[in-house]
């Protein structure tokens, strides 16, 4: 067994509270290095008389890991533990002081989980896990309130600049509705909405008020309580890192300088305040000396922005935040977000854009959530054709093994946003490809998230190109790519083994980017098949029962022999399913 | 080069800020694997303009691996980074999204500490530095005032027991200062003091209240504004996990059941309240029915228990809390308790008591530091002759990567406590085994303490023998320990270097109990020289400079032909020094 590969800690995403009575525990080994892996557990004050042993399964893979999990119930809400690792007839136990060949004695170095706290418990919102979201910059999705236009507004479907304008508003949205809950989606994620300068209004001006071209608080309330009367969930973007040049104490210390009641309402690193050989002297959003950094430490800065955060839950029954350059605002800031936010809504999902590893911020205390950049990133490599079944089946493995697995549940899957190139054309304009991502995102783990447009088929490099007009003439939209989404949303929605089932790949093979995986919960089971090449492939695994259905077409389809064959098309899918449970069917 | 060996995740001790301007990076690699880690660093949003190559330093290595460390100042207070690295002609860099073999594009995928915050900064107090701490348990370190005698107090100096008196008090205390002083440390630990059942009172009733049986609070006033008239510093044990079943609040849930206005206040799992087949009905320490366990989560206990935290702070200007069972007690509530300690002294040192791993409680936002029950382990398993200087040096270099250099700085460094048996115990009752690993401690990185008596010679194994009463007898007294103790804390107190400079073992072997490390700042080098053995030994380590002294004698000490030999008895050792800039010396 290779000793450096093996890996615990009793912290993290490596032992956690998963609710109030359950721990959950993973170990790390090398892969396909050791045959079990054993929890040795109990309770310190009584190790002989609570002593048990429990198995751990292998729960995901990577290029180099094999990764193994168990759920804990603990008698008395306290755990101390080690690991008996075994390979054939070789044992070693990883404790908390080291790799011991023998059982070291208890309980003097072992790990411990010392006691499940109901306040640490990491909870995130029930109706996030049943989410389909859709992403709109309202700018840019409809313009249903001419007046409201900017001076320079260009016709509705023009070319997109880093600032120019076409109209779009809060009214659009508000028409467009009924086409939304027609699609299936059931929550909207709204880049920012609040008075700015620019057209993507991630430069606030005033937090509480809604920008004026896009429309007024009023509208925004009237939108929010016919999206809640539609079933559709808000998800508001908070804008806390960083502000506009023009908010209003910005202004006052561009005029007053330090003298300025608000000089420490921001980084200020030296005066006067003003833009040295391209590089603000005081902090700001990347280099943009029009979005000065917000000092999140300072109390009073603190009391306005959580006030902020509170107000739209209160005002509109707000039902998420999403927290723009996240990872650059302080712990504290968002321990205390955390708290101002569940209070005033318990239910109310908050999620970090964050690009890479955000296990920091997913422990309980800050976030719920993180945007999936990672993920996307994989699965595009994967169905552009750069990366085989078996490192696709890796790199899901490592991700699914980042966070705790109630991130993991509701955890922000999008394949690209306003931050990236459009879906299709990071598939080089292939929508055969760009279906097999959308398949595999609605049955995957996790919240999957549409940017507006994707589903007619608008195209796009990355920004400003991928912040197009909506496409609203049918005739111009790809009908029979919306129909595809409509159908996914809707079989995503329908089954809760393709929201909560577990998920398992059974073809990922090295030099072939055909994979076929499962999910699968008490009521259904499924398995889902792709072609993920551009000549015909028929793929087979080993199937017991005769009793597989085509989801889409409700066909039933049968093995040959203990094994089911799958034609499939250039870059063609399948979805298969079986009741497990009839009573208690949800398909429709 | 091992790839399963590598690890690096940005957070926690492995990426922290050590300072406003300063980033810590470490990585791990298999021990002897590679020759380089280099970090390739830069600003994310002008990783051109800013990038930078930085070589990292092999810190500290254990049985299995390698830890590589860099003191990073980023620019902009935002640092994104990956690492190279290089065992001869191959190179793979380690980054966020996996191992590569060639440098990735950046700067996706790539490590981000996103940006410095003052405010989430782990900053530890100064003075616990320098401190040199003793620990005394009051109703066995002497007897100032008989009249607070409980009623069946024994004759000091008898046998303890588990539930016996000896009348030890605060007026002891306060007689003997003077001699602590002369012991020459310069702060105190107090096992608890409030008003209680037991004579280790970690069963509170009254927490605003000292025990009649130790004094009242104006003599605790008293006693520690004469500590602080002296130099000493003063640390209390906040005993938050659980109280006395005398406690007013659980006596009324005796009472009055579900109906108690205090039910709340505990983890009542079944009513009625009681002790039934041998287990509480209510959560305790341990499985004791007369050590209820407090609902820290509920914000009046919360409320209550830092009030007390506040109130002593206040009162006698306290310097500090160990917390007892802190382990058992939520995140949450040590969060707010740094937040009101620190406000109320933000020199106040906070050591949890946490026996096993701890990071979770040292990434600034609750502990500065625990007490280091592994250090005890491992160096009392050296000098009783189990382990050779390898494996010492191994955990030694395994410990001092567990924890961000912060808490490495301040950590509660002891041999022996009121719950381990006795320094001398431990070590065979061989005074020259115990004179090593005193010598260890305070040629250490970390905060030492005594455990008192100790010092004169006091034996004890586990509890109750090791809480004897102190010997105030000076023929019974060890005066030839208590010079040698007197004598380490000198020296340690008045040399920096052995206090803050970098740590190196020199000769660390395999099957070899003998140890030499060097401990070095820019004012002094020291040497300490260890023979582990019953025999004579002569220890032999390259040295260039012929400016050496014993430290002790002050005799110059000569190298022959470069090589610095030192003869030494059975279980002797020998501290060497020199000047490395004479203008600074501080040795006296």
């Amino acid at each position: 067994m290779l000793l450096e590969a093996m890996y615990h800690v009793p912290r993290d995403k490596w032992a956690y509270a998963y609710n109030s009575s359950t721990i959950h525990l993973r170990v790390r080994t090398k892969r396909n290095d050791v045959h079990y892996v054993t929890a040795l557990t109990g309770d310190k004050y009584d190790w002989n008389g609570t002593y048990k042993e429990i198995q751990l399964e292998k729960a995901a893979s990577d290029n180099m890991f094999d990764y193994w999990e168990v759920a804990v119930k603990p008698q008395f809400k306290r755990l101390t533990y080690i690991f008996r690792i075994t390979a054939g007839s070789e044992d070693v136990f990883l404790a908390d002081n080291g790799i011991h060949y023998e059982t070291p004695y208890p309980t003097g170095g072992y790990y411990e989980f010392s006691y499940i706290h109901e306040i640490d418990v990491f909870k995130v919102p029930e109706w996030a896990k049943e989410a389909v979201f859709y992403q709109i910059m309202t700018e840019r999705f409809a313009n249903g309130d001419p007046k409201l236009n900017p001076k320079e507004t260009h016709d509705w479907g023009g070319k997109p600049e880093l600032d120019n304008y076409f109209g779009g508003d809060l009214q659009g949205v508000l028409d467009h509705l009924y086409d939304l809950t027609e699609l299936g989606v059931n929550a909207i994620y709204f880049t920012p909405l609040f008075q700015a300068n620019s057209y993507h209004k991630y430069d606030t001006i005033d937090y509480k008020k809604v920008d004026p071209h896009f429309g007024d608080n009023a509208l925004l309330k009237q939108l929010t309580e016919e999206c809640h009367r539609l079933g559709i969930r808000v998800m508001l973007d908070a804008v806390f890192n960083h502000c506009s040049e023009d908010f209003p104490p910005f202004q006052d210390v561009l005029q007053n300088g330090k003298n300025s009641k608000y000089a420490d309402w921001f980084h200020i690193n030296e005066y006067p305040v003003q833009i040295k050989d391209g590089i603000p002297t005081y902090d700001t959003f990347g280099f943009y000396g029009n979005m000065p950094k917000f000092n999140t430490a300072n109390p009073e800065v603190k009391a306005y922005l959580l006030d902020v955060a509170e107000y739209w839950i209160k005002e509109i029954k707000l039902d998420g935040w999403r927290l723009d350059v996240a990872n650059e605002v302080d712990n504290h800031f968002w321990r205390d977000f955390r708290k101002v936010v569940k209070a005033a809504n318990p239910e109310a999902y908050i999620v970090g854009e964050v690009w890479s590893d955000s296990l920091t911020w997913l422990m309980g205390d800050q976030f719920d959530s993180v945007m999936n950049y990672p993920f996307a990133d994989k699965v595009l490599q994967f169905f552009c054709g750069s990366m085989d079944g078996y490192n696709f089946a890796n790199e899901m493995g490592s991700l699914i093994m980042r966070y705790p697995q109630q991130t993991n549940e509701v955890i922000f899957n999008m394949l690209c946003s306003h931050d990236t190139p459009r879906l299709l054309s990071r598939l080089g304009e292939d929508k055969r490809r760009l279906k097999l991502s959308v398949v595999f995102l609605f049955t995957y783990i996790g919240t999957p998230c549409i940017f507006y447009g994707d589903e007619v088929g608008i195209s796009g490099d990355a920004d400003p190109d991928c912040r197009k007009c909506m496409e609203w003439d049918p005739d111009k939209q790809d009908r029979e790519l919306y129909d595809f989404y409509r159908l996914m949303i809707d079989l995503r929605k329908s089954n809760e083994a393709l929201r909560k089932g577990r998920f398992r790949f059974l073809k990922a093979d090295h030099n072939d980017p055909c994979i076929v995986y499962e999910r699968v919960d008490d009521n259904l089971h499924f398995t889902v098949w792709m072609n993920n090449t551009p000549q015909d492939r028929t793929l087979s695994h080993p199937m017991e029962t005769k009793d597989w259905k085509d989801a889409l077409t409700e066909e039933p389809v049968f093995p040959a022999d203990g094994m089911m064959n799958i034609k499939l098309d250039p870059y063609g899918y399948r979805i298969l399913y079986r009741q497990l449970d009839p009573a208690t069917i949800q398909h429709n």
